[in-house]
């Protein structure tokens, strides 16, 4: 993309509605922009950001067998009256009512819907394991919205639920999903901790809340410092073996790592004292494994291999895709603007001409632009006639990992520099060796 | 995908629900549930197909130059009231109360809201030409939804708007549009005729809407049957070359082609006689030029090259996304089921194996599976123990373009058989070059 020609609002002053970093930051990057209190719009560069965490969030999803599909943002309140939710949803629910006077809802999450769905089509064991998810806008009509993206409430979530005969086959469900989160977060550049963490109006037993640990985060947290030197790396998984998946879990899970709802201070006390952490945390998504409750209530049950009708085990699973983007930048950012990883980066590489309208300067430019589209990159390529300092500013800002800087000078010896946005280290190097060094560092061959 | 580890529902009886043919094959292929009336979930068949059509309108439309962002469902009031929208748009817009009292809507267009995200951050004439767009659901609560997803209260639409500063350079957005909306349509094997519309509640003098034939379209159309000889086909097209794309829009629009709405039988009936035709249409797009009305109301200008401020010239333009499942349905069928072009299909191929168990089969099967997805396309595998009858008439009810049958006799003789959904023509031929054909259809190089 060249900037002449792309939607790129930076603002110059910081916004005095932004409490916290990332709101600060997405506002004067040009990434959203508010709509009304809670509901954000999403310019361009923001919205690519969320699309490419929507990928990986799908693609990780598909990895593990997990079918998508989609439902749609409202409701009828009658599937929510079946389950008993409709009246103990508080005002957080946004409660609609259509032309004819009926009672409908702005869905914030759909155990009920795909419940229904469920029982409506599956009636045999034979059609188990079952994992269906979507990606798709929910409403929580938050009293007081606040930090952006992180607490809207009109929010992009992807939510999965599963459908199995026993327990036990949820039980590795609840692992599947626990593994390919892992996945996915890294994918993101980001470290987020599987913690113990409580029911809430959903219910179960079993859950765990994934926490990215930030100065800004709600949470507090408490955790044994092992757990941070953890990864899950590129490690090869089959997700139908029920013990390796088992087995990532109890790696994950077996050291101490609590939120406040559910920290035990006594428990806490074994951790040898060097290893005690307390923090905060921002939470980015949540499994939970709660047997039969919606089944029950709903009648979805289906045939064993005894001939017998029983309600399905049933977990609900869900990763808060546009909460993601603040997380991210809270944990990955300075004072000059944030800093993308790789895998989620608006743009692979910048390219700042520091002299449009010099003849050489522009076909230097021009041919990295060409190099790295054709290798299936995307640059954004600063061909206005701002001064370099001003571009520089905007590319930090904006937070792309790699910038290539071109100008007359550098030309002259044959060489561009590429700067790392991270360790800010630059390096002068010939053009196609910056093409292949930037090809590298994201998994392509050169061409 | 393996169909016994897939979601695919399907409907042995005829609902009785749905009027239309469209309606009736996408609820017995399992695309689609029925949430509350005009909302219905996309079951996975029928969200693959979904996304493969945003995905055609998201490429034609970044090819053209526009910019994709994204803006919420729900809309403040406030922003109605400025453009005078609110107390003019009837019924069908759904009014929205939240928990403080606010006045908030679902968004069935986006035209405030985005001129007002283009008055806060442009000012300059030098930001010139823009063209945002996204794609984003819509609520429109129609009095009496019906025809499935044809006639939704939920659907998705893409919808752009371009900002410049003539009207010249407004009407060559608009050519720009209908040069990419050809192009779209017919990636997805339609072909979609654009006539001379009403403007309607967005208003514009220059509008045309694309119609699809169909004996269930809601429109009646009159045209002149050269027009359906003519075709986009592969030709380049520089988008921004200005004569080029009028000569675009000369081409395609200046045979008589009007709905109900414009018809002029005076005009029509210079049409000669042997080349005048009445038909039915179904809606799936539309594009406007409407000039100042919405930058005029709500202070959208921006300074001139003579320092002057001006309000901006605009223009509006829709595809029907959700919708189009319907209409590509209602254009292509026959009495067993859907036929899918290739550009939209859900899966590239069929393989059934009639004896699964067969060891031979079986390996057959999945070499043929292995070799699709090695090739980048996504095969539907029916490795069920369903009988072959009941293999055919799912894949026929599905739609998938072209099926590849498996059985012990065949492999005996080193063949296989490939089917054309369209033709029903089948003919013997050994897997490799099963392979090696379907690949070519889908424009690959085989391996």
């Amino acid at each position: 993309m060249r900037l002449s020609r792309y939607f790129l609002p930076v603002l110059k002053e910081t916004p005095s509605e932004a409490q916290i970093v990332s709101h600060r930051y997405m506002l004067r990057a040009g990434m959203i922009k508010q709509a009304s209190a809670g509901i954000y719009s999403w310019l361009p560069l923001g919205y690519k950001v969320l699309r490419n965490i929507e990928r990986i969030v799908h693609e990780e999803q598909v990895r593990a067998g997990h079918i998508p599909m989609l439902m749609p943002t409202l409701q009828s309140a009658d599937l929510w009256r079946e389950s008993g939710r409709y009246d103990d949803y508080g005002e957080e629910m946004l409660r609609i009512s259509d032309r004819h006077g009926r009672d409908m809802l702005y869905g914030p999450t759909n155990e009920e819907l795909i419940t229904d769905i469920f029982r409506s089509h599956v009636s045999s064991y034979r059609d188990l394991p079952l994992t269906l998810y979507h990606i798709q806008w929910k409403f929580r009509d938050e009293i007081r919205p606040r930090f952006g993206v992180m607490r809207g409430r009109e929010f992009l979530m992807k939510d999965g639920y599963n459908f199995d005969l026993t327990k036990e086959d949820a039980l590795h469900a609840y692992n599947r999903h626990l593994v390919s989160y892992l996945r996915s977060y890294e994918r993101m550049g980001l470290q987020a901790i599987p913690m113990r963490a409580d029911g809430g109006p959903i219910g179960g037993d079993y859950t765990h809340e994934f926490l990215v640990l930030a100065e800004t985060g709600e949470s507090e947290v408490f955790y044994d410092s092992e757990i941070t030197d953890l990864k899950f790396g590129d490690r090869e998984i089959d997700y139908d073996d029920v013990a390796q998946c088992q087995a990532v879990l109890e790696e994950f899970t077996s050291r101490y790592a609590r939120t406040d709802e559910t920290h035990d201070a006594a428990l806490f006390d074994k951790v040898p004292e060097a290893r005690r952490r307390s923090a905060r945390g921002i939470e980015v998504g949540q499994i939970f494994y709660f047997g039969t409750k919606y089944s029950e209530a709903m009648g979805a049950n289906v045939q064993g291999p005894d001939g017998k009708s029983v309600p399905v085990h049933m977990g609900s699973h869900g990763i808060g895709v546009s909460r993601l983007l603040g997380a991210i930048i809270e944990a990955s950012h300075d004072e000059k603007g944030i800093i993308w990883p790789e895998g989620v980066t608006p743009f692979h590489v910048g390219i700042v001409n520091l002299k449009t309208g010099d003849a050489e300067a522009d076909a230097a430019c021009e041919s990295l632009y060409k190099s790295f589209t054709a290798l299936g990159l995307e640059p954004l390529y600063d061909d206005t006639n701002e001064r370099a300092g001003g571009k520089f500013a905007t590319m930090d800002l904006i937070g792309l990992p790699w910038r290539i800087t071109v100008g007359p000078r550098g030309l002259k010896n044959g060489v561009v520099e590429l700067t790392s946005r991270r360790t800010g280290e630059s390096e002068e190097l010939p053009p196609e060796q910056a093409v292949a060094r930037i090809t590298a560092i994201y998994g392509l061959a050169s061409a």
